[in-house]
């Protein structure tokens, strides 16, 4: 790990925009850029006080590259605790690369993906797994995944289990100390105590560890199948859920419709919509391949959402007196509502434990006496929920809202707690908790000091693991490569 | 044109990346985001310096939605001339979005297009042709284009211009002071230096309006036409032409390799490359409606490149001894010399005035006695200059750069005069030239001082169109609606 060069990037992304921001750090950054900076004071940055603001020109010699505003940070109170400049130009992608090559003519470097971060980690103005955090803050897309990026930022469990930690480090000292004493039989580490905190270290690890189950769905988005053939209204079903806040979204920053598809935020929470091809029954062979393609993808989803078109239903009692348009033969391509019962008697024979919603779509064309009909039939169904919904009108959506919300269990969440969505944090919390359940049984065993300290060593070997306390080069660069360039 | 509310906006291109910067500007652009920025400091930043920045977080109630850098801008210090807080945040478009959202909830609007540049025009940061150099600035894709865009920024041709706007204006002053004396036949304005300033300002916009062909193209990317049947190594040459300048670009700015087969930077110049289909004849309908789109894209084209395979011509003497493998059948499918010479000619034909350079590729499989023979038929060709090439291993590839740019007439950007780019201004300038030349003519017969005022008025008038003194709304709607938000 070299610190002792000056690192630049792009922070901004890529692409034209109003301004882009370039970032320079390390010992010697204010260094580099006041000779190539002209500020419009004349006064030089290398004489500016930490977090100030300066106007004037990028000079490559006698060329003006473009008019910028420099901010000067001085370590250790910056980003990543060096001295940083952050140049804020014009956003034409020229104009960023003629500014970071000036800048690596001039000494600086082009930085890795994550350095700037790991040199915040280094530099001890973040543990590893707020570091860590950045990421996931920055590819946070809803409230859920940004809230536990936050919340893991801001110290999270981290911040518990540092703290445990120092306590059975004491304990660990302590418990060393005796062996120095062995022949005296002398106890430094008052047993009672140290079961108390054995008994309180195996609930937090267990809490912990039970929170990524939630943490990992809720940060990846929960996955839901929808099982319908085409034209039964899908896509205008997952339009009718997008709600305000999301497109809003894709008002402002630009993003494009096709994401939406994919994943839509539904009270805070991302939901990732799998469209599958049906599972109607045919003799074609390509066709039974969709049919097991299908059955994978819901075998994916946590929910599934049984959807097909009641309008079209053939067997339905028509009332030619109330609605004579029904009566017309626009039903007879779509399949009985036996046949949809059967399918979705397949679905539940499959896969009992999901939960299905089954989904009447275009409820609006029926009449009242068929509404009822469909209710009927389907409401019992065991293991499922029955909602009938017109995609187009907005009828049921919102309950169908709800009752995707109800599949999360969102407890922790809003409770505020520490959840962990971290895999590597994961499995550091299961490999401590062993050890601890070790330490705990010799406990019970009356296991002698040297012994017991043993396990204590391991077990505080994994906590170390998650802060970054103890760590190693592979280790860092594989969390570090995930980790956009210029953060 | 409303300057009493506060807009925000992304400053940064949307997409995640490492940071964002949201930018809001207005009289209460300070009061706005104060109640909703806790600083790390605990200092309220309505009692900071202009010009510094401040860590802390960003609040929603008492939700955290990102820990943020804060910069303060006092009015008229700031880029709009207005009060101006920048917010970086992480680069995640969720937060950038909840911000905005945040910031819109306590009194903000969402900026339009361009909105912060009109505001630092109206408030007389800029003058108009300087604020619609930021747009081209922003867009500036080679050094050419850059230049052009940086000089009219810092005053360029507008400086100019208003200068002689103002010299203008006292003579017509004066002048118009001689009506109220009229009976007294005084002469305020001395008519040998009026004659002297008409022409000065004649001189000027000319030279100006000459510019502007050059400008143009400098602006847009040199058109060349590619002529050639497919796989004769137009897209091998294309890469071959990339310099690395612009290799660097494709790398740090993340641009796809598709914009880099339509516009190549050459020794700082853009050059837009067109493919044709080649224009060989055939009995094929379709093929000789591709000859018609070949000659159309030829003629929307400065520089015309006719490329072919000189490997697979049929008719080049063979030499057995030295090179065995060139008697294989593998020429067969090629055309004949006569043919090329055919093409060649049937281009200068239509194109007499066109720039023809002929290149013979894959010269490198040939031996010395066909690149002389190929040589001696193809250097004599009227109106056109010949080049043995290898796109693949490089041979001439560099001298075809000095080609082009030799085309191109950059003198007066490399002399660093103002040029005209913006048709706007070009357009005005012609008016504006016309009026003078009615004045100058005025002064030739002697005309009185009431008329001669009537043509200086409108010269000056079209002086003021160009540097933003004469303007209205539907103008600069125009004019800032081709920007982007933000800036």
């Amino acid at each position: 790990m070299k610190l002792n060069d000056n690192i630049v990037a792009l922070a901004t992304p890529s692409g034209a925009g109003a301004i882009a921001v370039i970032r320079v750090s390390g010992p010697q950054a204010i260094e580099i850029v006041a000779p190539v900076f002209k500020a419009r004071s004349k006064k030089d940055i290398r004489e500016q006080a930490s977090h100030t603001l300066h106007l004037g020109n990028m000079m490559d010699g006698e060329r003006i590259l473009d008019e910028v505003l420099v901010s000067v940070f001085h370590g250790p109170k910056s980003y990543t605790g060096e001295n940083t400049i952050e140049i804020s130009c014009h956003g034409s992608p020229y104009i960023q690369q003629e500014i970071i090559q000036l800048l690596i003519r001039k000494g600086c470097r082009s930085a890795e993906a994550g350095e700037f971060t790991l040199r915040a980690f280094l530099n001890g103005k973040m543990d590893l797994s707020q570091a860590e955090a950045v990421a996931d803050l920055i590819s946070s897309e809803n409230q859920a995944s940004h809230q536990m990026a936050m919340q893991q930022m801001r110290g999270g469990f981290s911040n518990e289990i540092q703290k445990l930690r120092q306590e059975l480090l004491n304990f660990a000292s302590l418990i060393e100390l005796e062996l120095d004493f062995a022949e005296e039989d002398v106890e430094f580490a008052n047993r009672d105590e140290f079961q108390k905190l054995v008994s309180r270290i195996q609930q937090v690890l267990k809490r912990l560890i039970d929170s990524f189950a939630v943490g990992n769905v809720l940060k990846n988005g929960i996955p839901v199948a929808i099982v319908g053939e085409p034209n039964v209204g899908k896509s205008t079903l997952l339009n009718a859920l997008l709600n305000e806040e999301r497109a809003i979204v894709s008002e402002i920053a630009g993003t494009t419709r096709d994401t939406i598809e994919d994943e839509i935020s539904i009270g805070g929470i991302g939901f990732r919509f799998i469209d599958t091809a049906g599972i109607r029954e045919t003799e074609d062979v390509v066709e039974s391949i969709g049919i097991k393609r299908t059955f994978e993808k819901i075998s994916q989803a946590q929910v599934v959402l049984y959807l097909f078109d009641a309008s079209r239903l053939q067997d339905l009692k028509p009332e030619p007196d109330r609605h004579p348009e029904l009566v017309s033969g626009s039903r007879e391509s779509g399949p009985g509502l036996d046949q949809v019962k059967l399918e979705i008697e397949k679905i539940r024979n499959k896969f009992p434990q999901k939960p299905l919603v089954i989904l009447a779509n275009k409820v609006d064309q029926l009449s009242e006496l068929q509404v009822e009909e469909l209710n009927v039939s389907l409401s019992g169904v065991e293991g499922s929920s029955y909602l009938p919904i017109s995609a187009k009108t907005g009828i049921g959506v919102e309950d169908l809202q709800q009752k995707l919300l109800q599949f999360v269990n969102t407890g922790e969440l809003r409770n505020n707690n520490t959840i962990v969505t971290n895999s590597r944090h994961y499995n550091a919390l299961l490999s401590a908790l062993e050890e601890i359940n070790k330490v705990q049984e010799g406990l019970n065993h009356n296991l002698s000091g040297d012994l017991l300290a043993i396990d204590i060593r391991e077990a505080l070997h994994y906590f170390g693991e998650i802060t970054g306390e103890i760590t190693n080069d592979d280790l860092l660069g594989n969390i570090f490569a995930n980790f956009c360039i210029g953060k």
